[in-house]
């Protein structure tokens, strides 16, 4: 099932170009309190909200899903977790562009771990504010994991059951000396979208085609199959530190290619078994 | 007024050794749905809380504050930020100590800028489980900002009318290659306690004297009046990068005699005008 935030928090199924509205399945999230559990709400009763949505599906108002503004599948994320150059042809490239490394040794990601972004997610429809414009800003697309439930220690054999499903994500990037959570964790600069395609749809998260063209020029292309840390040693590799809750999501890493964006560019993003969006750059 | 988090999620206020029940103020906060506004729900309704706690504090039950589990006073930060090297001598037993900087060249503040740690907070009554026993964990005592509203591209001089409140911060971390926001964003490495002490009780948060004694032996002793970036200056920068949220907190970066603790020492925490706690270490 492809899961769909848009417009005022409405939700809706997608099939196709078609977007068919399953908003009331968002009554099983039940209010809370304070303190609040972990993880974001929506993913923690995902699978009341599915079971609802299969219902409504069936009676809901249908329209084109391009005529919608389309936002982050999921709204309160405890963690954002970027794996840094996972994928070779990109840790060559960072090896050789003093733009990339700005003067730092480019580690491998055995050596420098995962890191966290703000834990703040826009959807397509939201674009992304360019901060410090005089600076180089890069686009990186990647697949994103949204894990499903609790995660401490998993196993590389049991990983693949935490994840609810999988989003195209753009790890955004101002390129300096800063340490990654601040120079990726602008806010803004984690996009997830255009929807939530759930676990089921995708029985090999390692094998899937994709690329980002930026005003029209592709300028990354790449399979998943080429990943570093594969989709299952990054959930085994992330829990063995932080305990994973319903939301968060780890995005796996760029491929090379990574580049520059300006004020008013477009990026299109396309991921097999997911789909496509488009992504304005604006100035903050 | 010096608001504690205790036992069952109840809430306290500190007077000397005594903790006050005022429990019935968190009826201020209120229930949320889906998706949920940022930030802490306690901190982000903390005027009307501490109002109802000024009336319930004449009639709520006393006892002494040693004798309940002190949790972390702020439960759900969408953001906890680090400070890197922002104490002079600290940057130099960095440069000096093969065990700190592990090989990575030793940068200043102004080059690395601020880190994200997770955004799980325990509290002294917690301790914390040392993860990777083979590898060194050290102890980094600090002063903690909450921050109190929203805030964007703060001016320096503004920048202290967001903080909420201040308490005792520990960015425990593990040594080695990894991102700091890996090795120092471990569950349970970042605690926050033993109470907020609301702002209008620290008119000047650069100039309080703190220190960590590990059983018993002083370790880190010195003054925020050490700072490189001072509380203003940390607040202007990290909001030149993400919104901060009411609840965020800033831990504001430890100085010299950071060190290394095992499972079964003690960590006594104390900080001029906020109070004292001890806290627990453990094997994971």
């Amino acid at each position: 099932m492809k899961l769909c935030i848009y417009n005022d928090n409405k939700l809706g199924v997608v099939e196709n170009e078609q977007l068919i509205d399953v908003s009331e399945a968002l009554e099983a999230i039940p209010q809370s309190g304070w303190p609040r559990p972990p993880g974001d709400a929506f993913i923690a009763n995902l699978d009341n909200v599915k079971l609802l949505a299969g219902t409504l599906r069936k009676w809901g108002f249908v329209q084109r899903h391009t005529s919608v503004k389309i936002h982050s599948p999921v709204a309160n994320p405890t963690k954002v977790i970027g794996a840094p150059v996972n994928y070779k042809k990109h840790l060559e490239e960072s090896i050789q562009d003093e733009g990339i490394h700005f003067g730092s040794k480019v580690k491998t990601i055995e050596e420098c771990g995962l890191f966290l972004k703000q834990n703040v997610l826009v959807g397509p429809s939201e674009g992304v504010a360019l901060h410090f414009p005089d600076r180089r800003n890069d686009h990186e697309i990647e697949l994103a994991m949204v894990i499903g439930r609790e995660a401490k220690n998993v196993s590389y054999d049991n990983a693949l059951d935490y994840v609810a499903g999988y989003s195209i994500g753009l790890d955004m990037t101002v390129r300096g000396p800063e340490d990654r959570s601040m120079r990726k964790g602008i806010d803004g600069y984690s996009v997830l979208g255009p929807w939530l395609v759930t676990a089921d749809e995708i029985s090999d998260p390692d094998n899937l085609k994709f690329e980002i063209r930026v005003n029209g020029q592709v300028r990354q292309k790449a399979n998943t199959s080429d990943l570093i840390f594969d989709c299952r040693r990054l959930i085994e590799y992330a829990s063995s530190f932080y305990t994973l809750y319903p939301g968060d999501v780890i995005m796996t890493g760029t491929p090379e290619g990574v580049g520059p964006v300006e004020p008013g560019d477009v990026m299109h993003c396309e991921f097999e078994r997911i789909g496509a969006m488009d992504v304005e750059l604006r100035k903050a």
